[in-house]
């Protein structure tokens, strides 16, 4: 099949799925939630072909356990759409609707996008994830996985098109593109005619592609070089314990702490409380000059490191004389996705929230809530970090836009 | 002053935008309406230059009259801004705010977007219509306009500067694009580093290339190929009064109706009547094979005419069989803006309200009240045509955005 006739085919499918009801749609999940548990060993055995070949292309021990697909997995899978099932859906509310001084009502409802593009690296299971909260919200979806995961998404992908069309409905709900060159991937970023969003999922490489080549709307998920800026009147213990969670509880995740900006006015006894802490977790710290004076052990941090999602157990230190230059130094080098204060007073408080720039500022908690699942949306699609139309973590609702509907009983303008 | 220069200006203003109080803004917004009216002959002045200039390139009368300014025009322009200033500021409302089970409380912020860019052709007007819409919602705006109007533009905006200045509120709140060539204007598409969103106001051929260019995300507004469907139990009567008002009550407008979908039960009825009317206002009808049996000066339809926003005393028709083909033929040839059938059946009003693809779906009225002011927004920034962020005519809601404030007390991620 050409692009072009894929793309029809999704649009073809998300005109029926307009139309479906919330039962049908659930009847639907549910199908296929059943229906990936009973061909778990069909996918594992498409999986065991990309391990094999991922192996023989030398593939990380790490990342070969984000291609490994279990039992386990495939049972989580299942789960995850589970839960999907059990959540309310957005579409079809109408939101407000007021009438005109000549009658006219104007409403506006919650509609599907229509069909919706995902082009993500090696993780398989965001083949059945993708797809829930695509097909819960009414929507078409085209997937563009790594070639490294091709066998199993296209395993995956079968398994769910054929509990679909079992359940009587379409079956194009769901493809997943066969090839997965770069010429077909950037042709697939302009098929404007067919498709209404593309979500980019990956590393910073993946994205800022995505942005660069898409003609089609793009919400820009991700990456966080997230802070934690320790006011003058922080609780330190509180910061300390703010931080190692911010940093430590997952590492490979874009809500990780990878930068902390420290008032100089209680560097003497927060840093040291701080590098000790994080050395038990291993954690090297790269620090400007001041902060050097306080613990030895910090590595000189060069201009680089302050924009830097490490990822790692590494962060950047940097030492300020006050709330101004805190939050002109995130509102510089943050990536506009979690930041937080710890203070205890009201004023810096108030001027963190309003005056940095990022999808969520928090006061006196970790980084690490920006999540759907914690923000109670019960999934997610991606954490944005773009100002239009989703801001932070995305839901069911982010996959929906809106209409207007007017009713009216021959009105005209005058 | 470069390209990265006028976008790191606006960045900055829009920091110290963001700190401005409601009243601030207003003041700011009534002083810039003064001085515009008290700099009349000064802009006017400016306005001559262009107007010479596009003699000089021959520019049609009706061109000339969208391009001129006049005492009573710039008085609109103050007085549109005066309206602006009594609108309500959407920024800073908290949406919701909800406390977690571990005693967090998780609450969505409007908030501006930052620095927006405007990319649009002669009409001088906007230049300040845009900056006051932007204005109030905290946003600085970077203006690109047509090189018809520069002298106008840089007026407009030089009154707008001084008058800001003069409250103390920054001038880099707005900045005109003194390079009006092609390169620039390309380069101005891909300033993501600056720039939050970018909006095309102008022909189809403009925002096909903003849409293609650009990396910066940007509202698609519109051009409006609208349908008017007249169904098997409509009255002919209503029908043959809305469409002669949205065909001609304005001609050159995206809420215009451009073609007519008439259900072939009541085509011997429907035709006559509507043609008869529509030539009273000497608007050429262009319709299919069936259409042409019921009035002989009906003008043949090619394939093209159906997908045509005319803007002209022209309109096509087409005659289906029953509701599916009507909305098949809208779905195919709409550009998403408005559309509308006519009709006393309960379900197929719910049909086409459901199953039509568009920003505004009207039941028995004419597509004319497309329109931020008719929907009540008191002022319109364009009207959007795609599904992301905004959807229909934008006010000034759809300049902000949302951040996630997020208040703790120690909470860490277990």
């Amino acid at each position: 099949m050409t692009l072009q006739e894929i793309g029809a085919a999704a649009k073809q499918a998300s005109v029926i799925m307009n139309r479906m009801t919330v039962n049908e749609k659930n009847a639907g999940l549910s199908a296929v939630a059943k229906a990936l548990v009973a061909n778990a060993s069909r996918i594992i055995a498409a999986n065991d072909k990309d391990i094999a070949e991922a192996k023989k292309n030398q593939m990380s021990e790490a990342l070969l356990d984000r291609l490994r697909l279990t039992e386990e997995r495939i049972e989580g899978m299942a789960e995850g759409i589970r839960q999907v099932v059990a959540l309310a859906d957005p579409v079809g509310e109408v939101i407000s609707m007021k009438t005109t001084p000549s009658g006219l009502q104007i409403g506006q409802k919650r509609v599907p996008m229509g069909v919706i593009g995902i082009i993500y690296e090696s993780r398989p299971n965001v083949t059945a994830d993708a797809f829930a909260l695509c097909f819960k919200t009414g929507n078409a979806v085209i997937l563009r996985g790594g070639s490294d995961a091709i066998y199993s998404n296209t395993a995956i992908c079968e398994v769910i098109r054929e509990a679909l069309q079992s359940e009587g409905l379409p079956a194009d709900a769901i493809q997943v593109l066969q090839d997965t060159s770069r010429e077909t991937a950037q042709e697939f970023m302009r098929l404007n005619q067919y498709m209404d969003l593309l979500i980019p999922r990956g590393g910073a490489g993946l994205i800022r592609t995505v942005v660069e080549k898409s003609t089609v709307p793009v919400i820009e998920t991700g990456t966080g070089n997230c802070h934690i800026y320790v006011d003058e009147s922080a609780d330190i213990e509180m910061a300390v314990n703010i931080i190692v969670n911010a940093k430590t509880q997952r590492l490979g995740v874009c809500n990780a702490c990878e930068s902390l900006v420290i008032h100089e006015a209680v560097a003497k006894e927060a840093i040291p409380a701080i590098c000790q802490a994080l050395y038990e977790h291993q954690v090297e710290i790269r620090g400007d000059e001041i902060a050097r004076q306080y613990d030895e052990k910090i590595v000189p941090a060069t201009e680089e490191d302050f924009g830097k999602e490490y990822l790692d157990r590494i962060i950047s230190m940097k030492v300020v004389p006050d709330i101004d230059a805190a939050i002109a130094h995130i509102n510089t080098y943050n990536t506009g996705h979690s930041e937080a204060i710890i203070t205890k007073d009201y004023g810096n408080s108030m001027r963190f929230l309003n005056e940095i720039d990022a999808a969520a500022v928090y006061v006196n908690a970790s980084t690490r809530f920006t999540d759907g699942f914690e923000f109670g949306f019960g999934a997610e699609i991606g954490i944005s970090t773009q100002k239009l139309h989703a801001r932070g973590p995305m839901g069911l609702l982010a996959l929906t836009s809106t209409k207007y509907i007017i009713l009216g009983n021959g009105q005209i303008r005058k």
